[in-house]
Parts: C-alpha cells; sequence; structure tokens
C-alpha cells in the first residue's frame, strides 16, 4: 500500500427522493450552493454536487472544497431507489480523493481487470473506474467488508 | 444566516461494534493512523480519530485534515448502541465545520439558550455546545429536519 491512500474527504452522499427540495433545504439551512447537476444514467440518479468550504468560491492549489453530493433516484429499481425503500432518506455513502485510482484500487482490492482480490482483500463493486461526478473517475468498494460504509473513491480531473 | 456557515467537511461518524477491529480495518486497508482516541461519557462512545488527507502529519494555515470518527457504544443503550441496533454497523453522522458554533446554532434553530427556533427552523438537539473529539466544541442538528442525516457542528479548538 503506498501511503497516503486517501487524499481528502472528498464528499458525502445522501440519498433524497426529491432533489429540488433536498437543494432546497441545504442552500436554506446551511447556504450551500449548486456547483454541478447532473444525469447520471449509469448510476441511475439526477444528482447535486453543493460545495463545503472556503475553497467553494476561490479554491486555491493548497485547498479543494468537499461537498454535499444529493442523490434523487430516477427509478425504484435503481440502488439508490432501493436503498430509499429500505432504509429511507440519509447518508448514503461516503467519497474520499485519490490521486491514482487504478492503483488505489490495486492496493485495497484486486489489480484492476483482473477477478481476484490480490491486495487489501476488499471487494470492489467496480473492479475499473468509472465515470463519476464533476468528471471524475470514481470507483465503489463493497460495504460489507468494509463495516456496513459503502465507501467510494473519487480522483479528480485535474489535481493539483 | 452569515456566509459561509460550513467551512469544510470535519468528520464522518462511523458506528462500529468493536473499535479496535474498526481501527485495524481502516489502518490495513487505507493506512490511516489514530491520531485521537477517548471516552466520551456523555456521547456514551468509546471513539477514535483518524487523519485522511496531507494535513494528516504536516497540517498548514490552509490545510487541515478530515476525520474518520470511529464510535463503539459503551452500552447497548445509548444512542450509537441503538442505531447498531435498528441498523448495524455503518455512517451514523456527518461533522461540518464552523467558526463561531453559537452564532452557526442561532441562525439555523433557536438562538443557544433559548426555547424555540427563531433561525431556519432547524430542531437543535443541542442548543447549547458541548464537548466533541479532540476538545472540539460541537452540536447536533435534528435529522427528522435534514432529510434524515444526523449533523454534527464542530468548532476547532484554534481555528486558523
Amino acid at each position: 500500500m503506498v501511503l497516503p491512500l486517501l487524499t481528502r474527504i472528498d464528499h458525502v452522499g445522501i440519498a433524497c427522493r426529491d432533489l429540488d427540495l433536498a437543494i432546497g433545504l441545504y442552500r436554506a439551512t446551511f447556504g450551500l450552493e449548486v456547483v454541478s447537476l447532473e444525469v447520471n444514467q449509469e448510476q441511475g440518479v439526477r444528482e447535486a454536487m453543493l460545495a463545503v468550504g472556503p475553497g467553494a468560491g476561490t479554491a486555491g492549489a493548497y485547498e479543494r472544497p468537499g461537498y454535499v453530493q444529493l442523490l434523487e433516484p430516477l427509478a425504484p429499481d435503481t440502488p439508490v431507489g432501493k436503498f430509499l425503500d429500505r432504509r429511507g432518506e440519509g447518508i448514503h455513502h461516503v467519497g474520499y480523493g485519490v490521486s491514482d485510482i487504478s492503483a488505489a484500487l490495486a492496493a485495497i482490492g484486486g489489480t484492476p481487470g483482473g477477478s481476484g482480490t490480490s491486495g487489501g482483500g476488499i471487494r470492489l463493486i467496480d473492479k475499473r473506474p468509472r465515470h463519476g461526478s464533476m468528471g471524475a473517475s470514481i470507483a465503489f468498494l463493497h460495504p460489507a467488508d468494509l463495516g456496513g460504509v459503502l465507501t467510494e473513491l473519487v480522483q479528480l480531473v485535474s489535481s493539483p
């Protein structure tokens, strides 16, 4: 394992039934603003990223904002739709920044593209990185191997 | 409301049945190290803070680490004990940094010490700040008013 593997808490993913209501709630309560709004068909969500922190407006080289990621399912039979059915609205996952997602997946689970778990032995939901919010490369790790925590790795488009 | 109200994602609180096992898992999987280990009798938890990010070792004025906060209940009839009974291990809450927690509580809910909700109308679990991890002043906001998300505000001991 190459240290430090995790560079930051990138975001907290929150499942909601109505994205516009949730955005309004976070704006009215905390003054958070939407910096990205997109539909991810592959993941079956409509989602908003709301920036948290001083880097939210004027990100410098040493500080990036964190994000509240609000997730509304596109249909009931999507992962987030099933989560809402089972557990109701609330925190869905946590996303950590990594500088090299392929290396991180190899260290944590199996080699990307391989079928085994040759690394840290954590089951990978995504053996290869896929498309995430704001152009990032992302991959999910299995909560059953991480104390019930659905964990996402995020490699930003342009790391400083 | 004074903006920006939230300065950072301070930590993700994770409920676990066995703190030592959970610490071992996060160390082995992600290389995270414990920077604080304490018992909070008031909250009924034994807890560990594991630093995430480049500030973990050499925090500068512009960057502080985020934390994974692992929480083991001291007894079944504590909030975290009941959470484990109800939902099992997993993400318990999210904590955001604020620069002035009393002002934040007044803006979000009611005036600290008051009985009403004169601000943002969010119910406050803690009307007054109390003692949190690593000497911070903390307060919880009610998940029923925040889309099912148990939300904590954190004012660090010494803000830069």
